[in-house]
């Protein structure tokens, strides 16, 4: 480390000679490379982005020229050269930096993101606030290919290119999303056809005319300028939109970089910048697997091999047997290996996601089934209205999407699947808290959005047993279904899932019925541990609904009616949650039980440590046992045994 | 009327010869015509799309073939001609035809319609299903420019243009969503440059080239053809996606139509057809006024002028004066004068809307303040996000979208807004049922996505003249605000409002602590008749909590803690809504009182008279009196004065 160490602001990089600059980049990449393999993160993105953040930050003037990043994980580089190269090690880090975009971190992150897309819509609202305050300073946006395939950002490329205002889109093409770009987009940036048949052309119009008549060759030479301008793609796509498109250029040469964005600075419109990246430069044998390279999980938090031999499961409805491999240790895997074997039985199952193919497991599916996979790229509001469309012709459409990007396409569950129902099976990965990636990442909020749309049976399952019958009974029923889960596996080892019947909860502990838990996915191995503990002091029941919506009232409310204080125990906001639905029911039903409701509070939540995330909102055996306390100090009703 | 009283069925239509077909469309047009003028509706699109479902009709076999409408109410004349004529006076009419697409009312109804841009996914989604199942059925989806600009409809250009399939599209091309488009595709799509600057070229070229040399003449025209084929704008755009572009055509000349559409058909890809149609074609007069076109009240459902005089209100906190004149007699026309007044006195103020500039009230607003305001096109994800970033740089953004469209910026509302507690102002048109529009319209899911978003306060106000100092109140705030109104006005004049603190309940009937009576928006009257009723017999108290998040615990608690019963209404779903928030306060407050909530089951709602739906679900005095009712039926507790 050498120059980087001198660097705490913008202006001390832009104090260095160009000749300096390739060496920052070799010593971001270093300290870039040492930190994520450390603490995890998006690797692949943030090596292809470093000299973008060294000439972005060499030719503008940050923060007074607003530099707006698309989703946040190509700014590890901005975040090193913006001040925060001491704390860089703390990224993703309970406590410290966070590995996306967050603006109340730094002056310098103009706009908070870790969803991809909404670069252009923020600088479009940004660019046009500075020209009403008649303000000059300049406003740049970065966005990936990937984050191009977003409908938003086509939206806001309409809305801006309409506008004609002076902004500078750099785009930076690494030619992938997360998984490689299925879209026409991408393939039409990746054609040849820009200069070589033009060049081609040109040559032999010149061999024919040749010396026969200076003006005619003058003439042609013109209209093939002008043509190859508006032809060569995907300069056509912008230059359509009302942009200036310069590019594509090598986006890892520093001098054509600041050359052309020096340019583009001066040009005082709407302009595109095409750099071509590639993800990944820099890490020895990064060209691979490249997609394994988007998000890397720190060393030491990988999980210990499963130690269970393979197992196989029955599912209730189809009978089918799915066999898991010993590999099938998080729900993520179990769902994978899951869906092959239904799909293997069963020709109406396809597979749709939204440049989450790995992340939500479906990698094998893709190998397997590849004409009945569709990757649509960072489209969720597609994927799910296509899942839609499929479904109308018989097909039984599994949807697996986070549930943080499912909020994308909430009005496309409600109107497009529900509405009609057709029978989309929604696979949500990431419910629930998901710890590094942090508040734009937590899974908190499906169970109160999914809850209030009618027509939708939501299911989550406590583990990895039961999410092969619960996934099969729920393709097979032909109705729209979300099953959520969480990242990774259950804390603990459960006892062997009951197969029961579509809609039915389970009671998992019944020793008495003083206390009644109720607690849902993730809570259910906590709340066991507390009943074990409390059941020596009080008749405990325990009940995983399995189904937050509709609630298995025949199986709740005599425990409800029964019980002397509940406790609901769910990963998930508190507002409408499950916690809700319980006390709807009481209502219902004309039940007024004493309830502690355990969920997240009314806040957005940190990136950090999952455990002690958790026992910060009381998620976990020692937050219930004091909920079940608090209601016992209450006094009255209570028959300790 | 001659030819069409013989149309049950597109086979029907397709025995006429094609000299028949204008006359089809005159008498489509003047059914169509008539039925709106009575009924209500959306007659510029559905007038000028008559040709389009001729064409497509003549020339596919619905259902075999899947034609797919985007929106849906372009398709009036498709619903004719598909069996459904002699139900036609039903259209929006309660218990008839829906006035948009939907799959349950007939077998051409492919795909169910009443938000826009999701024709696109759809119908690649069928498209992939038929492949899959080695189906030869064609696929045909028709879309508006309007349409064109959402974000989800380019996702799906992308998508089924790298998926290479035999699908063809047809652009529906009227120039305007429901206002003019803004968009720079429809700057492109009527960019003049097609046809004539290219012959101009290609003349020049001639007259220099001349007699000189053929082969090179040749050549240089071929290159033009092929060149001019690419730079033909809009076609372009869809070349590049991986479309085969044809058009524009006219739209109205129902023999190129259905010569294009033939050839079309015959292409076996994905293709384009460009139609040029004119919004409101027939209507004499339509042309100076279009947007008015776009949905017409029925002459019998028009409020009668509302008797007040002007009327002004001082804003609780800025103490600004607003002035409403004798036309503000709805939520949308108080809410557009006061904007006005409020950004004449604040420029930090600017209105963005998503193509609903007349629906929300903002046309005085786009015409004295044009430098100030935002219609984005259908984009609502954009349109937040864009407030969001006009936010970042100090201004006050109120974005004015319509409750049901709101869902399809829920992540943006959360993501780029409340999580980076941005003060934008959502306002919330036709919030509660909408009536005529149904299940696709209906605005009752807002209380339950909004409320559990962290940092965001949920207004309701449930008269007219509480709206402008809660507006105000709530742009003066600095952090994000929804308030959400029903279309239309309340149905009784309620006692003047009470200037009170931001975050405060109103006790609008204390008669005694019996029956607590919380009631949101447009509730209130009835709760307010309900309370005048039961106050004869028992004690009763009325809050409108203004507030549905935070929940004003101070005024509530007390009186949810003295009552015997409580009895919540909203005009929303209950599941996670307001109800469920008192339920949700009670649990917090250890308070335990006999509860029954009103609003609407978890079912979608038809459309229809709205007063009727209101009492399917219990939301009138009836409904309330009778909760209370069967809450007194219980008997205990109770004490009746």
């Amino acid at each position: 480390m050498n120059y980087i160490e001198g660097i705490d602001s913008p202006q001390d990089l832009r104090r260095l000679p160009r000749s300096a600059l390739g060496q920052v980049a070799s010593e971001l990449r270093q300290l870039i490379l040492e930190t994520i393999n450390r603490n995890g993160g998006h690797l692949g993105a943030a090596m292809g982005a470093v000299e973008l953040a060294i000439a972005v930050h060499y030719v503008f003037d940050s923060p007074y020229d607003r530099i707006i990043w698309d989703v946040g994980h190509q700014a590890h580089a901005h975040k090193i050269l913006t001040g925060r190269r001491q704390r860089f090690h703390t990224i993703k880090r309970d406590g410290g930096l966070s590995g996306f975009l967050k603006r109340s971190e730094s002056p310098h992150d103009i706009f908070g993101a870790g969803h991809a897309s909404t670069s252009l819509s923020a600088a479009t609202g940004i660019r046009e606030a500075l020209r009403l305050k008649d303000a000059s300073n300049k406003v740049v946006a970065l966005i990936g290919d990937g984050g191009l395939t977003g409908g938003m950002a086509f939206e806001a490329l309409n809305h801006a290119g309409a506008l004609k205002r002076d902004l500078i889109v750099i785009l930076n093409d690494n030619g992938m999303s997360i998984s490689p770009n299925v879209g026409a987009l991408s393939e039409w940036f990746s054609r040849k056809l820009t200069g070589e048949s033009m060049t081609r052309w040109r040559r032999r119009i010149r061999q024919l005319l040749g010396a026969l008549n200076d003006d005619a060759v003058r003439m042609v030479e013109q209209l093939l300028d002008r043509t190859k301008q508006m032809v060569a793609t995907p300069g056509v796509l912008f230059e359509g939109l009302g942009f200036e498109y310069i590019g594509p250029i090598d986006g890892h040469d520093l001098e054509t970089l600041i050359d052309t964005l020096t340019d583009a600075r001066r040009l005082n419109r709407a302009v595109v910048v095409h750099c071509k990246t590639r993800k990944g430069e820099g890490i020895p044998g990064a060209d691979h697997d490249l997609e394994r390279y988007h998000g890397v999980q720190p060393y030491e938090l990988q999980a210990p091999p499963h130690s269970e031999a393979t197992e196989s499961f029955q599912t209730s409805r189809t009978r089918q047997r799915i066999t898991l491999s010993s590999e099938a240790t998080s729900f993520t895997s179990v769902f994978g290996q899951t869906i092959c074997q239904l799909a293997a039985a069963d020709p109406r199952v396809v597979a749709i996601t939204a440049a989450m193919t790995q992340g939500t497991g479906l990698v094998e599916f893709s190998r397997r089934f590849p004409e009945r996979f569709y990757d649509v790229g960072i489209a969720e509001a597609h994927a799910v209205t296509f899942a839609a469309g499929m479904a109308c012709e018989g097909f039984r459409p599994v949807c697996a999407i986070y549930s943080t990007f499912l909020q994308r396409a909430f009005d496309q569950v409600i109107h497009d699947v529900c509405l009609q129902e057709l029978p989309v099976t929604f696979c949500i990965d990431r419910a629930g808290l998901v710890g590094a990636d942090g508040p734009t990442h937590h899974g908190v909020f499906d169970i109160c959005y999914l809850r209030t749309i009618p027509n939708l049976a939501l299911i989550a399952p406590r583990s990895l047993d039961q999410l092969p019958s619960l996934l099969a009974a729920a393709i097979d029923r032909g109705e729209p279904v979300a099953i959520r889960w969480p990242k990774g596996a259950p804390a603990a080892t459960l006892p062997r899932a009951a197969e029961l019947p579509w809609g039915q909860a389970e009671v998992l502990f019944e020793s008495g019925p003083e206390l009644l838990l109720i607690a849902s996915g993730t809570m259910v191995p906590e709340a066991l541990a507390a009943a074990n503990q409390l059941s020596e002091r009080i008749g405990v029941t325990l009940i995983d609904p399995r189904f937050l919506k509709p609630l298995d009232a025949d199986t709740l409310c005599p425990r409800l009616a029964r019980a002397s204080a509940i406790v609901t125990v769910e990963e998930g906001v508190l507002a409408g949650g499950l916690g809700s639905a319980v006390l709807e029911l009481c209502e219902t039903n004309d039940l007024r039980p004493r309830v502690r409701r355990l969920g997240i509070a009314d806040t957005f939540v940190d990136h950090g440590d999952i455990a002690r995330l958790r026992g910060r909102f009381g998620l976990n055996r020692q937050g219930i046992v004091a909920a079940y306390e608090s209601i016992a100090a209450e006094g009255q009703i209570f028959s300790i045994r």
